[in-house]
């Protein structure tokens, strides 16, 4: 019947179908769930199940395409609808939200964005923008930090510790990279300045949350600045930074011919490239800072040409065994085929993307709590707290010139993601944090992540037209 | 230094380089596993490291190819190595071995491999070879059952109860198929005749293992057998696998048009592929059968006809647009690259495997503890026990008919791998079981596992030099 459908009806079953079926798909769980299913393998299968059901309806973010957005909205939001069905008493989902290897993967998955997005630039083009991701970087925190403290604190919280209120700023201070570059990504405007200021902007406030958190903690629990603290903590993660990028740019061509020697196809080819990007993330992770900043600063390192030295993959000679019957001309198209393997590190990182990024996406919108929002007296304080977080990152933006969009790297710097929530956390954990406060900046949080991607694709397009 | 040496002695340095970096590699977990190292993400950062070692020692199991030995090999020696390096009092890798993400990990790349064996064939070529698969798998379980349970148990352990004599003869029926199809994969023979039934042959070995795994535990429980929950677990395992080749045969090429419907890219073509596997993988463990059958019986249903609604991967089309020089006939260029798409799924799913799927081997090898030979009586009999274990299996290739190689067919069926050790561990768990007698199974497993491969590859080889 529904094979009849989308034949007489194309049009109506490229809406309406993707809405039944994925209605369908999202009540597996609930026989999964029930404990009708007990086979001899437990967590595992039951993940598989949870995989199945989690790419494909990530995959339904890919409908808000059509209506010009880009696809890693769709992927937030198809999470945030699955992480609140418990609001209609439907909670199938709220296992996924804690399962630790949907968590594993999921954090895999932007590892992996991270480092694809590093692949895709070098360090060259982003030291031109150095001087202005750096401004940009520091108007970032300082002015949504000093507002954070001072103005929501005296505003709202006027009457609690200091230590309260720099976890306030603290929080607001956070930058969370990934959707921002998924938005450029998914816009094709990777490759713009805009796009290179706020990538590096975000890396250098990863370092700076992480010694603000440092600092604001050691305030909190001792009254006191331990200096010698910060100073250990600035110097092992700047070191990290300059040490991965000069050794690796030194290690790097060498890495790819040792690779090489020990086998050439393309396992290998993907096998090293990947390797690398984990390795880096686990030292970034090492120092203290965010591990997406690791795979960032690994992918900046690697460049096409280290590559050089594996072979082309199978699908290459295919082609060429393919274009055999083209005669002399089969020559030629070798030859245009030639250079084409190099680049292709960015495919295989792709593919292995496809499954694992939109998943961390779906399941940033699962630990979205909706019903946060529902406390008018913690939503009129977030509302402003949010707003103020908006200004404080945008302004960031005027610590840019020569022609760049300083509205496009405002809004860029504006999600706060999990890191602003990681500082809520830890600010929890050390008593000065209390649950409405959390709330506050949980919802902050929300709205900073979710409100982006439109706006920023509205700028981005409006900026298009006036250049058409 | 070390480049210098590669470029001036490519030999010696195409094998004394690997081994000396790899050196250096292991020793890495001896760092992080020192607590030395500390960041803000625990156990998911360091996670990130051990798949870095990992992935890159598992493509040392390569360097076997060139003394013409099967890379699945290689990992698995990768793995035993790693797995025993605490013999020489170094426990770097004891936390890889129990660590859960890298299990899970492990699993999902097994389960790729069936599914991606299971894509290069269809129900058509399987049926044909029906009937010597069933026989294969019936010898192969009734020899090794009868030859367990009362040769062994009468040689050896004549004093114990039947529950305990069951039990070894149950360990004894198992087959890995994992480690087989790698053998076949990895020197192309995937397409014979022998390797279809040994295919065959190990999904019904797994409904057989099932079925007598509930048999022997009631007996050793109660003393008798309840018909009637062997015959529900029949009733399910077998009417899983009709359903589930029945149902995804009708389903499949509704489901191909509909994800299609939602978007065409090589990202929701590779999600459908992927989530099917997982969702029948885990359908398969819903039933008590292990997820490789469902992912095995998954890819048997698709078919590259079930994939032509998506477009062109992007570099098809990256691919065509650098033909374009070639004037008039980058029409025929095109031409022939035509239907090139549609088998790319295989491509795709291959690329998510160059990772995981070594990553099983390894593992595998990582679970293998050598102490167990060290003690004279237990691999005194533990000998024996192994060399009845492969005449078992061994004779199952008689069971074939039709100019089928029977030693090829007898030797495929031989590797118990991790089902050997699921029986082993469910009769510790009943306490029919003894320590001693599970050192004994472990041996037994980690011989047909490991000896296999060489094994299975000699005959491979000489049969291509007879038919040469």
């Amino acid at each position: 019947m529904l094979t009849r459908l989308v034949e007489r009806h194309p049009k109506a079953a490229r809406y309406i179908l993707p809405l039944l079926v994925s209605s369908m798909i999202i009540s597996i769980p609930a026989y999964a769930n029930s404990g009708a299913a007990e086979g001899h393998g437990g967590a595992i299968p039951l993940t598989f199940l949870w995989l199945a059901v989690l790419f494909t309806l990530s995959k339904l973010g890919t409908l808000i395409e059509r209506i010009g957005q880009p696809s890693v909205l769709g992927e937030i939001i198809v999470g945030v609808i699955l992480g609140n069905l418990g609001l209609l008493g439907l909670h199938w989902f709220d296992p996924a939200a804690t399962n630790q290897y949907l968590l594993f993967l999921a954090e895999f998955g932007v590892v992996l964005l991270l480092f694809r997005i590093g692949l895709e630039s070098n360090i060259k083009e982003m030291s031109k923008v150095g001087a202005q991701a750096f401004l940009v970087a520091i108007i970032g925190v300082v002015i949504p930090f000093l507002a954070g403290t001072y103005l929501v604190g005296e505003l709202f919280y006027a009457d609690v510790d200091l230590g309260t209120k720099l976890f306030i700023g603290a929080a607001m201070t956070a930058t969370s990279v990934g959707i921002t570059a998924r938005v450029f990504q998914d816009l094709g405007k990777l490759n713009t300045k805009e796009a290179k200021i706020v990538l590096g902007a975000a890396v250098i406030d990863d370092i700076m949350g992480l010694l603000i958190l440092a600092i604001v903690s050691s305030i909190a629990t001792s009254g006191t600045l331990e200096a010698s603290t910060v100073a250990i903590l600035s110097a092992k993660a700047f070191g990290f930074l300059v040490a991965a990028i000069a050794v690796g740019q030194l290690a790097a061509p060498w890495l790819g011919k040792l690779f090489s020697s020990v086998h050439t196809g393309v396992g290998m080819k993907l096998t090293f490239a990947i390797s690398f990007a984990l390795l880096v993330a686990y030292l970034a992770s090492a120092v203290g800072l965010a591990p997406i900043v690791g795979a960032f600063a690994a992918g900046l390192v690697l460049d096409p040409v280290h590559f050089k030295s594996f072979k082309s993959p199978e699908y290459v000679s295919k082609i060429k065994k393919k274009l055999e019957p083209l005669g002399e001309k089969s020559e030629d198209a070798a030859a245009l085929l030639h250079g084409f393997d190099h680049k292709h590190i960015e495919d295989l990182v792709d593919t292995v993307g496809h499954l694992f990024i939109p998943l961390f996406f779906v399941m940033t919108g699962l630990q979205v709590k909706l019903d946060v929002l529902f406390d008018p007296k913690v939503l009129g304080v977030a509302l402003i707290v949010t707003a103020i977080a908006f200004i404080g990152k945008v302004m960031a933006g005027l610590g840019t010139w020569g022609g760049t969009k300083k509205m496009i790297v405002g809004f860029g710097m504006v999600p706060r993601g999990e890191v602003g929530l990681i500082f809520a956390n830890v600010g929890m954990a050390l008593g000065v944090v209390t649950d409405e406060l959390f709330s506050v900046i949980v919802v902050m949080v929300i709205l900073t992540t979710l409100l982006t991607p439109p706006i920023l694709t509205y700028l981005l397009k409006k900026d298009d037209k006036k250049a058409a």
